[in-house]
Parts: C-alpha cells; sequence; structure tokens
C-alpha cells in the first residue's frame, strides 16, 4: 500500500520531467527520434521541447539558453543539450548534477555558464555502455547516448551508475565583465533574442542603480546612450529615470532593460535593437560609470 | 476510496490542459521558461504548443489563432497567450472564462475574437500576486504571471481568487463583413496561412450556397473570380460549381472555398494564393452578389 | 483489484503514444487544433511532435522522415502523418499497422518506405464516420478524420472497427540503388537534412566495408572524392581509413559517413555539403566499386 502510495507520487513527480534543447531544427526526425527512444525506455517521462532551433553547433547560444532557463525548472528535472560538432569523436559525453537538477550532453562547454553558477556541481563521464543504445551510431549520440541515458536516470539511476566523477570539463570563457582601469566597465554582446534585443554580460552586481541615477553611459558600436528604462514599452518622455543622451540615440531609440534573464539588454521600442545597432554576438559594450 | 477515484478522475481530466500561444519563436529560452514555471506548481499539467510563432507583437494574428482553436480544445481546457508589445506597462493581465475554457494573458485584444463570439465570458484583472511568481520581471509575464496564473488553476484555483471582474476589455474591431447599399458584402483578409491561402472574414451567414449558386463574385486587388470548390485538390474543369470566370483567374488558378476555421479561403491550386494576389492582411475583398 | 492494476498499467503503456508528422508549419493552428482533438477523446494520450515543418506537400519528404524514425518509437506507438495536397478528393485515409505500430494519414504514399521494409503490414481504409469528427471538413482531415481515429486507436479500438483491409495503397518509386551493369551502384540523394548533409540511399547492404577498403569512389554533381570517414568530426589527416582522392575534394573537404538512419550521408567538415554539392534531392549518385 506505502509503495503503491510513493510509486505513485514518483509517477507524478518532476523526477520525471526531461527538457530537450538541440541544434537539430524541427524539419528532420532528430529530435522526435530522442522523444521515441526516451519513451520506449520510461513511458512516464514527461518531455519538454526548450528548443531545437540553436543556431547548427553554435555551443555558445546553447550555453546562454541553459544558463537562462535552468531556473525555471523544479528540482529533479533532467535537461538533455545536444549542441555536438565533435560527435563521434574522443569528447566525452558527461552528466552534470547541479542545483537538484541533472544536464545531460556533449562536454564541449554547452555547460559552462550553469557550471560558472554552481560551484558545486559533480560531474560524471558518461561510459557505461549498459545505459546506451544497443547500437551507438557515430554520428547521434542524442539518440543513441544521450536520450538513454536521460531516460535511465529518469527512472531512478544514480548518477555514479554511468561512469567515474571528473573535475575538468571543458569550459567557455567566463560571462564575467572586466572592470577597466578608469572605473569603467567592459562587457559584451551575449545573445540576440528573437526580438533583437542584445543581451549583454552585465548584471545588477555590475550597474548598481546608482550608477544609472548616477548618470552611467552605454557605448557600444559607435552609439552612445544612457537611457535605462524599466519596461519595453515605457514611453521615452514619461519615464522616470529615462533622459535622451544625445540626437542619435533619439532617433533610434535605443535603450537599456534588465532583461528576464538577469542580464542588461539593449532594446529599442518596437524595434530590433540588434538591426539597429549591427549588433551580433561577442560586440562589445563599454559601461562608462565615472561622469 | 471515492476521493481516491474522484482525484484519479480529476488527475486525467483535461482541467490540467494547458496550451501556449505566443510570439516568443523557438530559437530562445522564453516559451520553455514558462513550461518550467507551470510544471514546477503542478507537475500533472498537460502543455500542448499551440505555436509559438506568431509574428513578433502581432496581436491580430494570435487573435484569429485563438479564435479558429479553441473549439477544438475540450471544456476545461487552460489557454495561455502571450502576445504582449505593453508588457510592464499598466495594461492589465486577465483571465477570461468563456465557454467552459480558460484564457489567460494581456488585456490589449487577444481574446477579443473569442469574446465577440462568447458574449456570456466572465473577465478576471490578475491583481492577486500570491498567483504569482515571487520575483516579477517587467519584461517577461509570461513567465512570471500568466504561467503560475494557469498552473495555479490547473489546480483548481476558482477565478475569482485572481482579482476582481472587469467588463471593459480591450477590443480589436469586428470581424464581421459590412453589407453594402448595393447589396454587395465587403469583408477582409484576416489571415495568411503558411500554405498561401487567404482567409477572410467572409462566413456562411454572409455568403449564403444561394448566392454562390446564383454566381456570386469576388472581388481582390483587382483579381475577379467566381469558382467556389469543395476543397484544395478539386480540378477546375470537374468540378461541380466551378467555372471560370475570366481568363486571369483561370491563369492564375484562383478559387474560393470554405476553411477548416469556417471562413471563406482565396485559394491556389499548389500555390500560394497569398503570392499570386500579392494579398496582405486586411486587404478588401468584395463578393458581388446582385450578378 | 487486478483491474484496476492493468487499467493502470495501461495508461502508462506507450499505446497511447501518439505522433504528430505534418506539413503544417508552426504559425498556424493546424497542428494545435489536431492535438486539441486527440486530447478531447483521450485526456490521458502522451503527443509527440516529430514536426510540422515538412515542405509544403512534399510527400517524399514525409515519407523519408517516417521511416527513419519509427524504428525509435515503442511498440504500440500511433504515428499520424498529414501531407495531404489531395485532401478532400478521392484520395483514400488510411491505417497501417507495421511492426506493432499503427500510421494514419492519407494513402498518398506517404507510408510507402514504411510499407517497403515492412512486406507483412496490414492496411485498412477509415470508412468509418462513427470514428470521425461529427462534422468532416473538406480541407482537414488532420483534424476531422485523422486525429480522432488516432485517438480512437489510443482507447484500444480495433483497426478492422475502422474499415475494411485493402491491398493496393499508393506507393512511391522505389529507394533501392541499381546495380550497373559494370558493376558500379547508382543511387540518389533521397534527403537533405537541416545541416546540409545529403543522405543517399545506399546502405550497408550495397556499399560493403570490403568495397570501402577496395578503394571506392563517390561521384556527384561532377566531383568525385573516395573518403569514407568514421563520423563527422573525423579529421582528414587522421582518419584510419581517409585518404584524399583529389585536388577537388581536398578543398571542399567532402567525405561520405554511415548516417544515423542507416544509410550513406554525403558530409562536408563544418559546411553545407549540399551548398558545395549544389545538391537537390533526387541527384543520382554513382559509387565506383570496381576500380
Amino acid at each position: 500500500m506505502s509503495k503503491s502510495l510513493s510509486s505513485k507520487r514518483r509517477s507524478r513527480s518532476s523526477g520525471q520531467l526531461i527538457t530537450l534543447l538541440t541544434d537539430f531544427g524541427t524539419s528532420d526526425y532528430f529530435a522526435g527520434a530522442m522523444k521515441g527512444v526516451i519513451l520506449a525506455i520510461n513511458p512516464a517521462a514527461q518531455l519538454v521541447d526548450i528548443t531545437h532551433d540553436i543556431p547548427a553547433q553554435d555551443i555558445q547560444c546553447a550555453a546562454f539558453n541553459l544558463l537562462a532557463i535552468y531556473g525555471s525548472f523544479p528540482a529533479g528535472s533532467i535537461n538533455v543539450a545536444v549542441v555536438d560538432p565533435g560527435v563521434g569523436s574522443m569528447r566525452r559525453p558527461i552528466l552534470v548534477c547541479a542545483r537538484e537538477q541533472f544536464f545531460v550532453g556533449p562536454d564541449n562547454g554547452i555547460f559552462s555558464y550553469v557550471l560558472d553558477r554552481e560551484p558545486d556541481a559533480r560531474i560524471f563521464e558518461l561510459k557505461n555502455k549498459k545505459y546506451f543504445r544497443r547500437q551507438v551510431s557515430n554520428t547521434f549520440h542524442g539518440r543513441d547516448i544521450f536520450a538513454p541515458v536521460a531516460a535511465a536516470l529518469s527512472k531512478g539511476t544514480p548518477p555514479s551508475k554511468f561512469g567515474a566523477a571528473i573535475t575538468d570539463p571543458v569550459r567557455l570563457a567566463s560571462l564575467n565583465p572586466l572592470k577597466l582601469k578608469n572605473g569603467d566597465w567592459e562587457g559584451r554582446v551575449i545573445h540576440i533574442d528573437h526580438f533583437g534585443n542584445c543581451i549583454t554580460s552585465f548584471t545588477q552586481s555590475d550597474i548598481t542603480q546608482r550608477m544609472i541615477d548616477g548618470g552611467a553611459v552605454l557605448r557600444i558600436n559607435g552609439r552612445e546612450f544612457r537611457e535605462f528604462r524599466q519596461f519595453y514599452a515605457e514611453d521615452g518622455q514619461t519615464g522616470l529615470r529615462s533622459q535622451m543622451s544625445n540626437f542619435k540615440a533619439q532617433r533610434s531609440k535605443l535603450f537599456a532593460v534588465w532583461g528576464s534573464a538577469g542580464f542588461l539588454e539593449i532594446a529599442a521600442r518596437n524595434q530590433s535593437a540588434a538591426k539597429l545597432l549591427k549588433a551580433k554576438r561577442d560586440d562589445r559594450i563599454i559601461c562608462r560609470t565615472g561622469v
């Protein structure tokens, strides 16, 4: 009786929630094949597509999206992330356990930003073929390794069963902005979203409200502006702290806003800021605070 | 025993079905974050993506798709719709209860066409922060307000708990065609679908079979034709009621067909009617019935 | 008690897994409407999107993706495939039972490649209107016939209830390569994937390892190369069996690799092979083995 109850509770728990993030696109069978493999092993798994539209082989973009989303998922979630240009090579398949969640994918930096935030994470190399698909292809570890491992995890297999712990995962360059000698901050564009907003690497620990109130100025791709808004639709004229800094910015209506992932975003009212700025990821942005 | 049965029934019921319709695209974490928030609150919710590819900030397109789809969902469904250019501003977050379904999203007209069809709908402003995410951003109410409210609804929270009833929701212009003085009908293109079919605002209460049999002629963007087909692949030569009205239409194979959302569509055999017609949404279409 | 147990098992079994593959795109309500209809009939169904991005009306592309994926799904899966230019016409709606799975869709060749592999498949024409939507449109059988039939199947309705068995389904040209008089093999490009890899019709029963070791040469669109790799990221210089065959191939880094669907793929390191080759589906590829 109590066993039945506990198994029922488990079947409803978020331990069976498996998210998928890939660069597979949505026009092929790839993502579907992963889903089939998972559900064949654990029919009770609850699958959630995060995105399959990461630009092909863009590990950094995948890493950013994982960073931005994992806090929204409950403890026990299993996040499978497959952007894997090195599939079939010596790059290791890994499992990361961090903040009561699991991350499954290639060891190529894709979990790097999560690891930066979660110093207590434990990492395991996926070596135990018992949990792989019977026949592992050299071209599709998403289906043949990561999906079945995620399914096994969702059924309660302890992380250590998959392989030995490792401590040297591949890391991307840190997202942390630099404090320059003159007191300015140097950050960069770390993501450009669907609406053309440019997400920068600045967080509220870098750019404080005091700096903003003190007249901090942002400079990117030859444009300068000092408007910080509370939200996208805030009117430039009526915003509490909004002051146009120069004619150029006024014309183009660029402004900064704290975005939903905790980073400062450069946006433009009803337009793509990225287009206005001809911005690309990794473009440098300076915050002059010593005015 | 009976309690267990009823809770089991509830857990399988469609009351836990939550649909998502947004303009977030599929290349960012946005839709995924909403899913995470919902499943963290109600792991038993069944999530259904309607679309995340509404053109950015296109409220009218979202409103049309909601209108076209809600009849396919069972009683108890919770439809979350987020096309929200005014996020963070004074625009109200609302809950609409209509035809035994729920609609959650911003008060900007997105539920307007559903409200036109459901005069008995009740509307509540979402004010009770108890049901919001702990920290509400100014840029992502989809994750911070609409998702947790939908999750609370799916767990049985009564609508009135979220805030007071309102009676003045934002409305879009009605879809109803106009009857002109000469007896013709004037409608417009209300949607262009993935295949290039132009969905018009004409319904079978405007254009009757008697009018069609009587030789009704359609005029749009300088083209005239009078072919009404039963289905897309019907051959112009063999169709029961199909008669080419003029050379232009014959060349371009334009025809009208009753579409699956209950509106008259302008289509073209194996081609995009929208391209042939250079049609855009809101283009005027005339139905001459007095011939 | 035992009844409750068995019904519980069934509710968790993969018999309720319903996959969707269409050319509906993701910007309209079409796929969502199918989901609503299915869940209204069987709230316990587990829906899995394979893709809705099959190019409009491209039956062959849909047939390939079905072929590539069905082996990843468990017994009992119900695969709904709707690429249906003939909707509303005399083309038959059918149900295919093959390898303990179900396939529901139009009789236009979409299940052709699966049928080629599954000679024991049974096929039924969907005729019993009892299992259709109350009102069947002439433009959207996905919602009005295929979705409700899949839902009924998922609730245990036996295949024969839907209509009589048929033995003459529409078939596409076989994928099998031709053995030419001089011993060479002639195949074709059967799919181009999201990454630009060209999937050919060659399988390991056509091109054996002995042929590859013996120096088999591939010729497509005026290019010749003989590099066979183990995986995409394999370095041309270090690969076990990789030998550059000529300067052109070296420049463009074309190579062949056994892909995850069991077919030989033409790929290019970190580039789109399809772009390099200006390849389209159905392009001819020759494997010269008699060197």
